[in-house]
């Protein structure tokens, strides 16, 4: 059942979004087949219901967000036009649309990316990023010999994990903490990092990469995010990165007086960043405030999820 | 006796640079009651190899140094005009004025730090500094209302030893990953950080302290580094800080093409930082390099330790 899938979706804290935004187009695709209606305003009515689902499950997931908008502006512009049959299919069309092209982006990231990489590179990273790693993985493939640094990534180590997958593909790592990038900055040739969504002028990653952009600018070496096309999200309809960790994950017993704060994410300005590179190709942070601008609204999903706009700062 | 001092502090991979030095200082005392020599002469190359001794022992610090330093230098000048009995004398006397100033260079340094802080004032330190505890503590005592925002200091966590000596003396905490800096940078109102070591143009603290400083230079948030006049040392007679700990330190199992590396130390320009707070009062770091130059040296000791600067980068 549909309605399963958005509980799953609800739940799932560990999926990136890539993989959150594939199991909702599931959900669309069971929608389509399962729902029973009467009319075709009825049909609409129930999927925009999904969709304010969906989004609501997971609304810092910008990929969501696109995924149910999309779909939600196709189907209310053929509404007059389509039978409820059709709008059916129509709406697994979209929605199987969108996951083919959700699979097929890391690989076009990777094709795209991978040009940044020559013989002797020492690829700065942070955290860990499925772009990043498609790319780094792509450019070994290409048989291009390099280096990459890769920072811990406290509190959770996920960067621990990006280097065991680049060291299994036989690319050398080394691995410092996330305090160390400071030292190792001087000797990269390149930044690498990805995001979890891009707005008009800014990109929301994992906490620490900020540090990244400073060392980026005072060496002048060149740094690129790497972010599929779904997950670039305007600002003034996205909720602020407030969302944390569980503070035990940072420290596991009691201080008195010591309160502690665990925040995952940050948003930084794009003009640290060089090129961004897409599964569309590179994209100059100065053409991506028009490029979200030209992105069609679904008015009646952006009434019913604006309450989480209320979270902004 | 003294030699059992000195094998002790070659040992000592735990005591701060104070602590180590005014031990240092207890071997010189013994030193000039247990020597048996027959002449001036011998009497100063015994010392001399005690201050070679002592220097190679621990020769990341500066203070060590600057000890060893201060009494060559004063007994050689003293060598043609006293007896063996008065060098004697004369060695102990040197040494228990260097210990009794470093047991009060906290509280002067807590004396003058603690007028930076105001009522209100939100303080983000890095690491763990003898220092800066001492003047946050005076803060507190001086009935100031203030917090601290401490970061963890991955790999061995002391900032949370700080956070639990500032919690216990009842001054509110938020403790936060390394990374997580530059979400609060932007709430303080004042950095404050320790320095293993202040050279004409730099100092050395903490990897990760780097962070800070880029931080305090984006939001114009002043940055005070707190530092013993006994750390200060000439960069052209100091190894650089190539130490680090151990790499399970970081990661405590294999990667296969991963090395892991763990730095522990990193130099800094003093232009990051507004001044310095000393036993002595404020330093601009404009002062500095003058300051240093003014050392009187000992060449016999600065020829016979030279072989530490090889290892400079």
């Amino acid at each position: 059942m549909y309605t399963d899938l958005v509980v799953e979706i609800k739940n799932d804290h560990v999926s990136g979004a890539s993989e959150v935004s594939r199991k909702a187009c599931s959900a669309f695709a069971d929608f389509s087949s399962e729902v029973k209606v009467s009319s075709k305003e009825e049909y609409f009515d129930r999927l925009l219901k999904l969709g304010v689902d969906l989004v609501s499950a997971q609304p810092y997931m910008a990929s969501v967000f696109n995924l149910a908008n999309s779909i939600l502006y196709h189907i209310e512009e053929l509404l007059p036009i389509l039978s409820v049959e059709e709008l059916c299919e129509s709406t697994k069309e979209k929605a199987e649309e969108f996951c083919y092209n959700s699979l097929n982006s890391m690989q076009k990231i990777a094709k795209h990316g991978e040009v940044l990489i020559e013989k002797g590179s020492k690829v700065l990273t942070f955290s860990s990023s499925g772009s990043i790693l498609s790319i780094l993985k792509k450019a070994k493939e290409e048989g291009k010999k390099f280096e990459v640094i890769a920072c811990e990534s406290r509190p959770m180590f996920e960067g621990r994990l990006l280097a065991k997958f680049l060291g299994n593909a036989e690319i050398p790592v080394t691995l410092i903490t996330d305090a160390a990038m400071g030292i190792f900055a001087k000797e990269a040739t390149l930044f690498l990092v990805g995001a979890d969504s891009i707005s008009e002028t800014t990109f929301v990653n994992k906490v620490g990469t900020k540090y990244l952009c400073l060392l980026s600018f005072e060496h002048k070496i060149p740094l690129y995010v790497a972010c599929e096309r779904s997950k670039f999200i305007s600002d003034a309809w996205r909720p602020k990165p407030t969302v944390g960790g569980d503070p035990k994950e940072v420290l596991d017993f009691e201080l008195s007086n010591v309160k502690v704060e665990n925040p995952y994410y940050e948003e930084i300005p794009l003009s640290y960043c060089q090129e961004v590179i897409t599964n569309e190709g590179f994209l100059s942070p100065n053409d991506i405030p028009n490029l979200i601008r030209k992105t069609r609204l679904c008015t009646k999903l952006m009434e019913q999820v604006k309450s989480f706009y209320l979270t902004r700062a």
